[in-house]
């Protein structure tokens, strides 16, 4: 294992001492092991959290600020963070009108955050809760019962983020998340895998030419092993499952997200590849992300993901954003 | 090689469809090959040109836009940009008040800036050049007489970028360029090769514990071999490399920069690292940039960059910027 960190032991809180560091717009604590904006909560806004293990970044930490998140809680790398830990971010986002958990789909994801959930409503705050599960790759896998939730996790932290500093309140920032996951579908590839630091050795294997097809953002086994093949076969093979599931049309929201290992100029070919697919289905594609936004540590590789937009929710990924990962318009 | 790519050859192209796909606010010609504002030249404003070779994405067509670059010219992966399309791109961003090119210090890109600056001549265009080489590893290295330029570009796209933007004559952007250039240096370190598609193989080989000292963004040779050692020694060898080159003191814009294939988890833990030991060393980090800015293709491992700030340096870096790839205060 060849990794830039100081020991497997220490990784989550090195790398947050390194977000306070780097971030003034940031308030990183360090004991409770939340990320929360520097001014503390909005007086009278849905507070919005959202978290899960580490080693998916920017996800959850780098959505934190103006437009966006209220609070992050990131768990050990690939592992659920605790019901203590996401109460802590919960009352450090609520700021009187209720908090927001968008929650993705994975079994301990889900437990603690309705444990913190309760353990909230104990201290009177309203939490109202999202869960993610965009992924069309497998019904139940390694970590989850349903689908697992993916890309879909950026589009309505940012959309239900909009609204709520826009005034919107719990019931509405809840539907709107609800709304952005129902619309929203991804599927992932990945060329090679990726080690948690505790295990100290890669997650699965994967021969020479081979990828596989469908692959979870912690490396959870997808539909097929196959051969290596263009990015025009994977991003049709991506598209197919897709459109198998939820057919497309419309408006597009598209990221083509890398998953940590994969340089840029190859997401770019990926896009031109999604791009000119979506566009022989009648798809136009309005809105774009390429980039890594919800990575697995240096997994090569990346993930699809099309949102079948409307006039409103263009409006809200429209409006200003700004927090270290996603930042415009203001 | 494992790639999401299409064929070998076809690369650039297909990124650069993809750029022009993704990206509204640039005009990317396929033919000439670069990138420029897509509104064209401001008229009245010094043009700012840079450019070399593909596979350290986003440098450079990611910093074109509003307050940084009016055209990139992207040459084919590790290969410089020929010097008809970089004359391309000096015309594209040619608003009457002169082009200012700023070339990284490798010699193919510094012979063929010098060629199109003298084509470009010979159209009336005036042109002045900027050379930067903040990288303190080496004296000479493959590819390159004198020392290598990496991070210290980024800044001197950005600082530059902001002055021309507010007005400032050609000579005067090209001091401000070479200034940043005088106050930055840098030192990189890789934990693996990278593949340069044509090639099909990995530029040069590590052993398992292995990692390259002062390694250049083409995977040049640095100064030592040595085993792997935590974060924190890393960034100690590192920051007393640049002390040694051009000693530390006052306020600081610091980039830990990503080589493409290293997780954003580790980049914090290494700015952490930076931050701690720059802080013992009495510097303050009053601006930074954590992420992948100036990339190797895949290649695991990081660049740090240091620029003694002052406050004009300081207030040009906060100026508005609009790009794909660095974004805030507009």
């Amino acid at each position: 294992m060849k990794k830039l960190i100081n020991s497997a032991d220490d990784v989550l809180a090195d790398a947050l001492a390194g977000v306070a560091a780097a971030h003034p717009s940031l308030k990183v604590d360090t004991e409770d092991r939340y990320i929360a904006r520097a001014g503390g909560p909005t007086p009278g806004k849905v507070g919005l959290v959202s978290g899960g293990g580490s080693g998916h970044e920017p996800l959850h930490g780098g959505f934190v600020g103006y437009g966006m998140l209220d609070a992050a809680c990131p768990g050990e790398v690939f592992t659920s963070p605790v019901p203590d830990q996401i109460l802590a971010a919960t009352k450090a986002a609520d700021g009187g009108a209720g908090v927001l958990h968008i929650v993705k789909n994975y079994t301990g994801d889900v437990l603690n955050f309705q444990m913190a959930a309760d353990l909230a409503a104990d201290e009177g705050i309203r939490v109202e809760s999202v869960v993610i599960n965009d992924d069309v790759a497998v019904e139940n896998s390694t970590w989850t019962a349903g689908r697992r939730g993916t890309g879909a996790t950026v589009f309505a932290e940012k959309i239900a983020g909009a609204a709520a500093e826009q005034g919107a309140d719990l019931a509405s920032t809840a539907l709107l998340a609800r709304e952005v996951n129902d619309r929203t579908r991804s599927f992932g590839v990945a060329l090679t895998p990726c080690t948690v630091p505790a295990s100290g050795k890669p997650g699965f294997e994967l021969g020479e030419d081979e990828i596989e097809l469908g692959v979870g953002i912690h490396g959870e086994p997808g539909r097929t092993r196959g051969k290596l093949v263009t990015a025009q076969e994977i991003a049709a093979i991506a598209l197919d499952a897709i459109h198998a599931d939820s057919p497309l049309s419309g408006e597009a929201l598209v990221m083509v997200n890398g998953l940590g290992g994969t340089p840029l100029i190859e997401l770019y070919v990926m896009y031109a590849a999604v791009a000119d697919l979506l566009a022989q289905r009648g798809v136009t594609i309005t809105r774009s992300l390429v980039g890594n936004y919800i990575t697995s540590l240096e997994m090569a590789g990346c993930s699809i993901t099309v949102c079948r937009l409307t006039p409103e929710l263009t409006a809200l990924w429209d409006a200003p954003v700004e927090t270290p990962a996603l930042r415009w318009g203001r």
